[in-house]
């Protein structure tokens, strides 16, 4: 367990090295090589992703190698001697080009580009799909639950119900996506991330009543305590309980930070718990409320007007439960230094040829507007077509713009300065500020049109037409 | 990120400090205490759950420890020096009863039993639920799979949409529950697990054409070569290409070991190509088949006599897509050296007090009947009890019987031998052939019961009597 994650060069397929041989025998591993990754859908029905989990892959492969024990598993495996050794001085040295961390993203756009041999190319790509797919998807779900939190707390209390280390990326992008804070300590050491909690229903089973178990708890947490009153029953025993513990905390300067409900219908609850509260002039103690929360749960506490201050959110957080997966995949759009592309018999999974890089258009009120991918050596482009019809198209002219990718790796090495979880956080909150809300709602939200110039449209019409005389 | 996985031990839930802080300040530390999991639902609306992970909780528990770095972060935390001293010491000591990893279980059944001092047992709360909850949900889904695959080959393909590191769990589970190998070489190196895989779209693009792509595969791979058939057009390109890649294989003794299909209808194209194979006298040449598929999809195909030899399945193996997370809980059972409960509104969200064991009860014909949850020190119950409705009771008298729990783990040491993957994974096997069809059928399975002894019925509802007249 200790040296695993030594070894994450090898966290990929094993069709990665089979590949990666036959180029190697083939002479072929210096062949200048590009790929994308996009995804095809949005998750969660929405209309857009944050993009997120660059800063890790970034210190992965600044440390990419193999090392003697993972050498000797490969040649194990049936691997030759000859390409072992390739391996055992292979180092990662491509360019990587991206958005910040914390972009705002569309579907169908190549938000990262990976530029260099062929061997390298082909290596990293389980890596980046399983780092990148995830952390997109779970940031992106945080933000739809900041979305409806407002200014309330929002807590990830979803480690219990992780899929196993996933935890470690998962708090992290949650935070990334909305999240104040979360109860995952190893994310919190690792990552930076503000921590959160208080107890549990066995710190109430541990003492011989509820109210005993409360004193314990404000005597030991006098400056941050928040007592979980569910776990006999809330309204006859919880609440009244807690009322005396902060009559007691306000006899001795101190002050009950709030109550948790963790059970039952928490717009009942409460309702009824603020009103005990606020009956006994206890107005400033807050309700936290978890149990299965998700960002359509927390919509209808708002709507039923439910005075709740604050969220734990758990499972369907942590696992993104109503759509578990992003769809990224990782296509190669240039190969011996030509642009490729893979044909589909199915027009929506024809990919785009060659090195592009991604405009973004601006409204006159300063929001996103249009993204427009193009080749890299454009300048820029009038007009946008729709990549499936082309007659479909949006003049762009003159509006403000901005390059979306820029290099995150240069020659293997991180080309910006790191980021912090704060800083990332931050860049969501502002870059979600400048995407109008039809595109941000949960139901059928308006779709953000991403097109193509039309110099990229004949390069790609081109070797469409090409292949299909040749073949 | 190298040293990540030493420090294991904070993979946990704020909350779990702050209440051991609270139970060491209140010298409530060596309380004798034990704590069951269970979950309330089998997953997938399914009618069982293969135990899984527990080989890899005790790996971890042997090694629990808290270095300088975690406890100078916990300090920083604002934890005191007199707690953080403890954690200096702290060794895990306490004992754990569960069945073989690979086990057969149900819902609402307490499948693990921790019995140590308050700190330890609180401590390892969430690690326990965040291993146990996910593999024990992908050995279920992947024996799932295995059952609607019969004797064909079935691969874990999952890595890339994997919910980022959990990959190391989910190719360890989907083996044991039922998968033959994985593409995740990592998981192959750590956990002994066998690998497999080809090549990918990307390795065609590589070459000037599909026909030479398949030859230089064929030449570098004679005697594992699988060819991707679908990159331009299935039916019209690529078959007919890896039909003559067969013939000169054949011409130089060499076996063209099958095609794979990884787009489009499966059902038709498996049946088109097996066509086109059989007619060039192709009969030995396999056809696999990749692209969302799931337990449904596979039953689907089989029904439609797909000629498919085989499967690789990915996301929704990997993420138990339709149910991405197991809802197993930790409750305490015994605090102070007496039984303990929660005591819920909700009947169903009950718990069993005190130090249980489980009994499984074999029919005549040596299949499973009924498990029933016995006080620790019964001998035997010849009546077992419906947990919610006392008076449905089933007469097991005479019956042959196992127990299911036995010590995973004596005063914090491994207390069995380790069992490999292939042990587990044929266990999976021999204890679901024992387990009636009428359980394993995805609609509707007939529920499995399990009950309650009367001596334990008897604990649980003095203790809720004994609560209701003293609130």
């Amino acid at each position: 367990m200790r040296k695993l994650f030594d070894k994450l060069s090898i966290y990929t397929d094993f069709y990665q090295f089979t590949m990666a041989q036959g180029y190697f025998e083939n002479g072929m591993q210096n062949s200048p090589t590009a790929f994308d990754y996009f995804f095809r859908r949005n998750p969660f029905g929405g209309g857009y992703t944050i993009f997120c989990g660059l800063e890790n892959l970034i210190d992965i492969l600044e440390n990419y190698q193999f090392d003697t024990d993972v050498l000797r598993y490969l040649k194990e495996q049936g691997f030759k001697q000859t390409f072992v050794d390739y391996l055992a001085e292979f180092k990662f040295k491509a360019n990587i080009y991206a958005p910040n961390e914390g972009e705002v993203v569309f579907a169908n756009e190549p938000v990262i580009r990976v530029e260099g041999n062929l061997i390298e190319c082909q290596l990293v790509e389980t890596l980046l799909l399983n780092l990148i797919n995830f952390q997109s998807l779970i940031a992106t779900k945080a933000s739809r639950i900041r979305k409806v939190a407002g200014q309330k707390t929002f807590v990830d209390f979803g480690l219990r119900r992780a899929q196993g280390w996933s935890g470690m990326h998962a708090s992290r992008a949650a935070v990334i996506g909305g999240a104040d804070s979360s109860s995952n300590v190893l994310a919190g050491y690792y990552h930076g991330i503000p921590l959160n909690g208080t107890l549990g229903h066995s710190w109430i089973q541990s003492f011989e009543n509820e109210l005993t178990a409360f004193e314990k708890f404000a005597e030991t947490y006098p400056n941050n305590c928040i007592l979980l009153v569910d776990t006999y029953n809330t309204l006859e025993s919880g609440v009244p309980n807690a009322i005396k513990i902060a009559k007691q905390m306000q006899s001795k300067r101190h002050k009950l930070n709030g109550i948790r409900l963790d059970s039952g219908d928490l717009a009942y609850l409460s309702r009824k718990a603020r009103k005990m509260l606020d009956t006994e002039g206890l107005t400033e103690v807050k309700i936290y409320a978890s149990n299965q929360l998700d960002e359509y749960l927390i919509r209808s506490l708002n709507e039923q007007g439910a005075p709740i201050d604050g969220y734990g959110v758990g499972t369907n957080l942590i696992t993104a439960y109503n759509e578990p997966a992003l769809d990224g995949v990782f296509k190669m759009c240039m190969v011996n230094n030509k642009p490729s592309m893979k044909i589909s018999n199915d027009l929506f999974k024809t990919t785009l040829p060659g090195l592009k890089k991604i405009h973004r258009y601006f409204d006159e009120e300063g929001n996103f507007y249009r993204d427009c991918i193009l080749l890299k050596d454009e300048v820029n482009t009038d007009v946008i077509h729709s990549p499936i019809f082309a007659e479909q198209n949006t003049n762009v002219k003159g509006l403000v713009k901005e390059d979306l990718l820029y290099p995150a790796m240069e020659n293997g090495r991180r080309a910006r300065q790191k980021q912090s979880i704060e800083e990332i956080k931050n860049y969501v909150k502002n870059r979600l500020a400048l995407l109008p809300q039809y595109h941000q709602r949960f139901e059928n939200p308006h779709t953000y049109k991403v097109g193509i110039s039309p110099s990229l449209m004949k390069m790609r019409n081109e070797i469409v037409k090409r292949r299909s005389t040749s073949s």
